[in-house]
């Protein structure tokens, strides 16, 4: 299972009055860290959008859990890897660490969307072309800093 | 069960490229809309933290289902209740609804959060008081718009 | 000179460590108080980009001055007109009010923006439509609570 | 005088239905920057805060300039530094390239608070230490990647 690594540190905006990350943020850094799990594998997300014709990769399903709060200034370790993959929707896990401790876990579901040609104001889900799955299948840990 | 009921309008900021609600702002809109619901029933959230010297009531665990997407200058209905009560923790649920159908649905769970007088750099949960429970037991819609 | 008056409740959210507003927050409500200037002027946002085929109206330039910390649970109001039209570009001031005192200033600069037909990747300035801005060439206030 | 780059990822997070970057983003990548800057200098905000018992250093003026226009997927570069120190306050400049093109000027004047002894609930100016200033004084760049 391929996957991307990345450090991220939490700055005093991703925070609220308590301290800690206001939680809306994580789901910020989960759909960044999905975005450069794509382009670690091939796929920069402005090309993805041009080349499939693809509107995006909109989140249908998403979850997490909080186990140790971060505050700013802190820098956390953001694990990504695809889990799943269906005909037009794909399952995307998230690990974020601090000081090597699982502290949220995060999961997203997200679909291959197209705008059809014949009513380009709708949304639709498409298949997902064979060759970006595969890009996917090498293990390893694509860590960046 | 008591639920409230308040009209959100989308807003441009709330919306990516793709020009529909970017998700980790949903979860800005049920974070107000637990604050409003505890307003509604009698409780603003800095009084809440001033009364009962807690930190705030932060989620551990977050589920959201995205069923219609939601594009800038809609108005969105967001209803919220508290579905279970534990001892130091709380089940919420959020419906959004656009023209009447449901968009999202939205699960937190919560916790009642102290800082220890003998530590007060920790968090540690606490038990939920039992005049801040009985507030919630009527039943009823309570609208705002 | 017309001007919009909308009330605002600071969220949680909007707070950072310090317990007062986020400073790019107070951006966010200047920008959606002008898309709510122009609603009350009669030209909703969507309608906006579609009538006129302009991708938005852009800021190129914006300032503001905060001389009142606001928290989580204040209502501000925020009072906002359009102070100078130019060919292609209009001033916007926004004046946020806690407690009937002056809190912040803001004021942005906008252009209006198509994209050219013969280069669709590329914005560009265009003159404003003159019955845009005569819509807003009558006096008062118009509140909104 | 002191300056700090870095090289920021404009995220798809960070951009509205136009595509681009949404304005207020800027100021949460100058406030972030400020931090960066304060680090590079050897103050991390969060040991800034404990040592000189301040609230943090809130900004009371600011102002932005956009002469390019940024999508997700761009990486920009932010220089930042001091221009001028007051008692109490001090101005930041912030210069946003994209491909080496200057794309937005960014423009902070920010004071040095403190929570007054004897009205914890307040926010005070204070006089700025001699030797955080000292830290500032000698030039060159420093590059973060």
């Amino acid at each position: 299972m391929f996957t991307n690594r990345r450090r991220i540190r939490i700055e005093w905006g991703d925070c609220d009055p308590a301290g800690i990350v206001y939680y809306p943020r994580y789901f910020a850094l989960f759909d960044a860290a999905t975005d450069a799990l794509f382009e670690a594998a091939g796929f920069k997300m402005r090309e993805l959008i041009r080349t499939y014709r693809i509107v995006g990769i909109p989140v249908v399903d998403v979850r997490a859990q909080f186990y140790i709060p971060s505050a700013f200034g802190d820098d956390v370790d953001v694990e990504t890897s695809i889990t799943k993959w269906g005909r037009s929707s794909f399952e995307v896990c998230h690990r974020l660490l601090r000081n090597s401790a699982l502290a949220v876990e995060g999961f997203e579901k997200r679909v291959w969307v197209v705008r059809p040609p014949d009513n380009p104001d709708a949304l639709k889900s498409a298949a997902i072309p064979a060759n970006v799955i595969e890009r996917f299948a090498c293990g390893g840990i694509n860590a960046v800093q």
